[in-house]
C-alpha cells in the first residue's frame, strides 16, 4: 500500500515521482514558471552529489573556477552548430541599470564560449597544457515542459573544461570523467549506469564525440544522467585557444567539456524509490540513521530520551550521519511513515523494554515489513550500524542491476520485434547504422531514440546489418524511452 | 622594494590592488563589463571562506537551500523601500526562448522577495518557527564602477534568510549572525573586524535595523565585509508570511536576512597584503606550505626531490595544504617571488646540505627577510610547522590590530578636527545624532559616512553632543572614507 498521498508507482509513475519528491521535501514548484525551489532535504542531497564528484575531480587532478553568468550574444555565434543548438533554449537580459543595453546579454545555458575566450588568454605554451577546469554554477535554458530536478528552467550544475595539446589527450580525458562519472553513480548512487558514445543525432552542439552515462529508471525509463563531450578543434578554432608546442609552432588546442546537473537527484529517486518514498544510498543520504523513542507513558520518558541521546551522540561521534526524532506532537507510527517518505536507509527504535535489555530495534529502509527488522545490543552498535549500511548500499545497487538487466533485451530477429521491445517500455539492444533516418523511424514508431552505444559492446570486433535499415552496422545501441 | 609590475602601496593602493589581483592569480576581467573570472586560486580562498562560514552556519541551526535566479517584477515592487533601493540596479531578462515575456524577469539582486514567497508557503504554525535557512548563490547588481572582488556585477555570495515568532528571537538572531561574521573575520580571516548597526542612512532598503562588520584596509578605508539585517515584520506584511501561535491566533512573523560575499576576498587582499604581494592567513590558505627544492648540480637532483617528495607525503598525511613547486623551468629566486606574490604563509626550503643536514629552513611570509627564516630539524617537522602557521596566524592578526587601533582616534573636540581626522584617511570615533542632514555633510566635507555605532561603546550608558550638529546624541559612530 502506498503512502497517503502519494500515487503508487503501477498506477502512475510520473505522479508518483512528483508526490514524492514533495512529500519527501526535497523540492517544490516556484512562482517563476519552469523554475524550481530546492528544500533543504534535497539541498543537502545534492552537496552529498558535490562532495563526491568534487573529490574526484580533485584527486584528478582539476581545479574550480568561476566564469560571469552573461554571455555576451556575439560570443554563442561563433561556433556554428552550438548556436543553432541552444538559440532556441536562450534566457536574453535586455535591460541593465534601467536602460537598454547595446549587446544583449545570454545567460549561460553552458560555458564553452566564455571559459573558450578565457583560456585563450591563459594558455600561451605546451607548458599551459593540460588545462583541467571545473565550474559549478547555475546555467539556464528556456524549457517549456519542466519537471522538478529532470528538466528546469534554471538547472545547477557541475561544468568541466579542458584543453589539451593533442586529440588523443582530450579524448583520453573525455573518457576519464566519463569514468569518474560510472564510478560516481555505481558506487555512491547506488545506480548501474551504462557508459556510452551517444548517435551523432544525439551529440552536443558543437561536439565531435559525445559521451553519456544512461541509467534505467523503476518505470523502465531511460535518464541521461551524465555526459561527456570531446569537441575536438572546434571551440579552439572558434575562440583562437593556441599554444606554442616544444618545436616552438602554433598549434590549436583540442578542449573537452563534461556535466552533471540536479538531474542526477531526479535519478536517484527514480531508480530507488517504492510506493513508501525515497530510498536513498546510505553513501548520500543527509540521514543514514535516524533514532526515533517509543515510550506509552510518562513515566518512561527520561530514560528512554536519555539512552537515545547517548546513542546519537555515540553514532554522530563515530561520523555516521544521525537524527533523533524528538517531536513530541507526531506518534511513533506517523514518523515511520514520514522518514520512510524521506529514505533514510536505517531507522532505530528505542522503548522501555530496550533499556532495560541493552538493545535497539534497527529497521531497513531496503528491506520491508519485519524481515527488515533486528534486535541488536547496543553493545558494538557502530559496528553493527556500519556493516548494515553497508549492506544497505550494496543492496540497493544489486537491486537496480536485476531490475536493469531484466528489462534489457538483446534484438537481433527483426525490425517489428525490436519496435515491441522499446514500446513495451524495455531496453532494445540492436545494431544500428547511426543514420538520422533510422534515429527518425524509431522516433515516429515508438517514441524512442537511441541512447547511446555501450562501451562495451557484446559483440566486439564483429559487425552486424542495422535493425532498422538493414545496412552494416558496426556497433550495437541501446533504444529506450527517455527523460 | 616591491616586486615587479606591482605598484606600491605607497604609491598608489588602488593600482597595488588590481595588480596584486591579478599576478596572484586570484581574478582577471572578463568580456562582460563588471563581470569578472574568479581564476582557481582565487576560487580556493573563496572555498575556504566558505567552508569557514558554512561550517558556523550549520553548527548555529542553519540549512542550506536554493531559490530561484529569476524574481517576477512584481514581487520586487511588494515592498516600498526595497523597490525604491535595488530598482536602478536590476538586470533585466525581456526575451526567454526567442518570444518577449509578458511579465520581465529580474535576475536576483538579492533573493528577500521570492524566499518570503516560499516561507509564506512553508511556515503555518509556531512550530515551525525558527526557520533558518541560507543560500549560496550569485546575484547581479548593475554597476556601474566596478573593482574585482570588491564591486562587480555579479557576485557570489551567502544570504541568511529566517523567520521567528517574535521581535527578540529575530534580533537575537540578527546579532547571533553579525557575532558568527565577526567570528569567522577574526578567527579565520584574521582582521580585527568592528560589528556595530548602520545609521538609518545606510541601512539595507526594507530593513528595520542593519548591522555590519566593519574592516579597516591597509590604506585606512573601510570595506563592509559583512551585514545582518533585522527585517521587522516588512517583508512579513509585504508577503503574508503568517503563523498561528500558540492561542491559535494568527501572527505576522519577524524575518531577518544576512550575507557575505566574494568582497571577504578583497578585504583579506587589502588588510594583509604587502608590496610583495598577498599575505594569506594560514587558517583561510589555499597552499599552507609550499616547498622549493634548490640544487645547483644535476647529481643533487635525486636526492633533494626525493626528501622534498617524502617531506610533501609527510605533512600532506599531518592536514596540511602542502604544494611541490617542481617547476624545472624557474629558477628558486622567482619560485620564492612567485610564492610571496601568491601569499603562502611559509616557504620550505631544501638543498643538498640539508639532506644531508636532516634540516629544512623556513620562511615565514609574515616576517620579511632573514629574520623570518630559520633552519630545524626534519624531526618532528609536522609540529615545527604546524607551530609556525599558528604563529603566523596570531601574527597577521597582530599586525592588522596593531595597524587598525594606531588609525582609530575618538573625537570629541570640535567639526573641524573630526572632519580633519576623516579627510586625512583615518576613522573618526564621534557622538552622531544620526540625522540624514548631518550624514550629508560630512559626505559633501569628507566624502565619507558613518560605518557604524560600534556595539562595543566607549561611554556606555552616557550621552553626548553630535559631533556635526551639536543636538543630543545617544551613541559613537566611526566615520571613515570607504569603499
Amino acid at each position: 500500500m502506498a503512502q497517503q498521498g502519494v500515487t503508487p508507482q503501477s498506477e502512475d509513475f510520473s505522479r508518483w515521482y512528483t508526490d514524492v519528491v514533495q512529500k519527501a521535501d526535497l523540492a517544490d514548484y516556484s512562482p517563476v514558471r519552469g523554475c524550481m525551489i530546492i528544500k533543504p532535504y534535497g539541498y543537502e542531497l545534492w552537496e552529498a552529489v558535490k562532495a563526491g564528484l568534487d573529490r574526484r575531480f580533485k584527486e584528478t587532478g582539476h581545479k574550480n573556477a568561476y566564469f560571469p553568468l552573461f554571455i555576451p550574444e556575439s560570443f554563442l555565434k561563433k561556433e556554428a552548430e552550438h548556436v543553432e543548438g541552444f538559440s532556441p533554449e536562450l534566457a536574453v537580459v535586455t535591460i541593465g541599470g534601467g536602460k537598454p543595453l547595446e549587446e544583449p546579454l545570454v545567460v549561460r545555458p553552458t560555458s564553452e564560449t566564455i571559459i573558450g575566450w578565457a583560456f585563450q588568454k591563459w594558455i600561451q605554451s605546451y607548458r599551459d597544457l593540460p588545462l583541467l577546469i571545473n565550474q559549478w554554477a547555475n546555467v539556464v535554458r528556456w524549457e517549456l515542459r519542466t519537471r522538478l530536478f529532470l528538466r528546469t528552467m534554471e538547472f545547477l550544475w557541475q561544468e568541466g573544461h579542458t584543453a589539451h595539446a593533442t586529440h588523443e589527450d582530450a579524448l583520453a580525458e573525455t573518457m576519464r570523467m566519463l569514468g569518474v562519472y560510472t564510478d560516481f553513480a555505481v558506487n555512491d548512487a547506488a545506480i548501474p549506469v551504462i557508459p556510452g558514445r551517444k548517435s551523432n543525432q544525439e551529440r552536443f552542439a558543437g561536439a565531435v564525440a559525445s559521451y553519456s552515462i544512461e541509467a534505467m529508471m523503476r518505470d523502465g525509463k531511460a535518464l541521461q544522467a551524465g555526459t561527456s563531450h570531446d569537441l575536438g578543434q572546434n571551440f579552439a578554432k572558434a575562440f583562437e585557444i593556441q599554444f606554442t608546442d616544444e618545436n616552438n609552432d602554433l598549434q590549436y588546442c583540442w578542449t573537452t567539456s563534461w556535466g552533471v546537473s540536479t538531474r542526477m537527484v531526479g535519478a536517484i529517486v527514480m531508480a530507488h524509490g517504492d510506493d513508501q518514498g525515497l530510498r536513498l544510498p546510505p553513501k548520500l543520504a543527509p540521514i543514514q540513521v535516524v533514532i526515533v523513542p517509543i515510550f506509552r507513558e510518562e513515566s518512561q520518558r527520561a530514560s528512554v530520551m536519555a539512552a537515545a541521546a547517548r546513542i546519537k551522540a555515540m553514532l554522530h561521534e563515530a561520523g555516521l550521519r544521525v537524527h533523533l526524532d524528538d517531536r513530541d506532537n507526531f506518534s511513533p507510527g506517523y514518523k515511520f511513515n514520514d522518514w520512510e517518505m524521506r529514505g533514510v536507509p536505517l531507522r532505530l527504535e528505542i522503548g522501555p523494554k530496550d533499556v532495560a535489555n541493552n538493545t535497539v530495534a534497527l529497521a531497513r529502509r531496503d528491506v520491508p515489513g519485519k524481515e527488515g527488522k533486528r534486535f541488536v545490543s547496543q553493545d558494538g552498535l557502530v559496528g553493527t550500524v556500519r556493516d548494515l549500511l553497508d549492506d544497505i548500499q550494496a543492496s540497493l545497487l544489486r537491486q537496480a542491476t536485476e531490475f536493469r538487466d531484466s528489462h534489457l533485451h538483446e534484438v537481433t530477429s527483426n525490425y517489428q520485434d525490436f519496435i515491441e521491445v522499446v514500446r513495451g517500455g524495455e531496453w532494445a539492444l540492436a545494431w544500428f547504422c547511426e543514420s538520422a533516418a533510422c534515429e527518425e523511424r524509431v522516433k515516429e514508431d515508438a517514441q524512442a531514440v537511441s541512447r547511446n552505444f555501450p562501451l562495451e559492446q557484446p559483440h566486439p570486433g564483429e559487425q552486424g546489418k542495422c535493425i532498422i535499415c538493414g545496412q552494416p552496422a558496426r556497433e550495437m545501441a541501446y533504444f529506450a524511452k527517455a527523460y
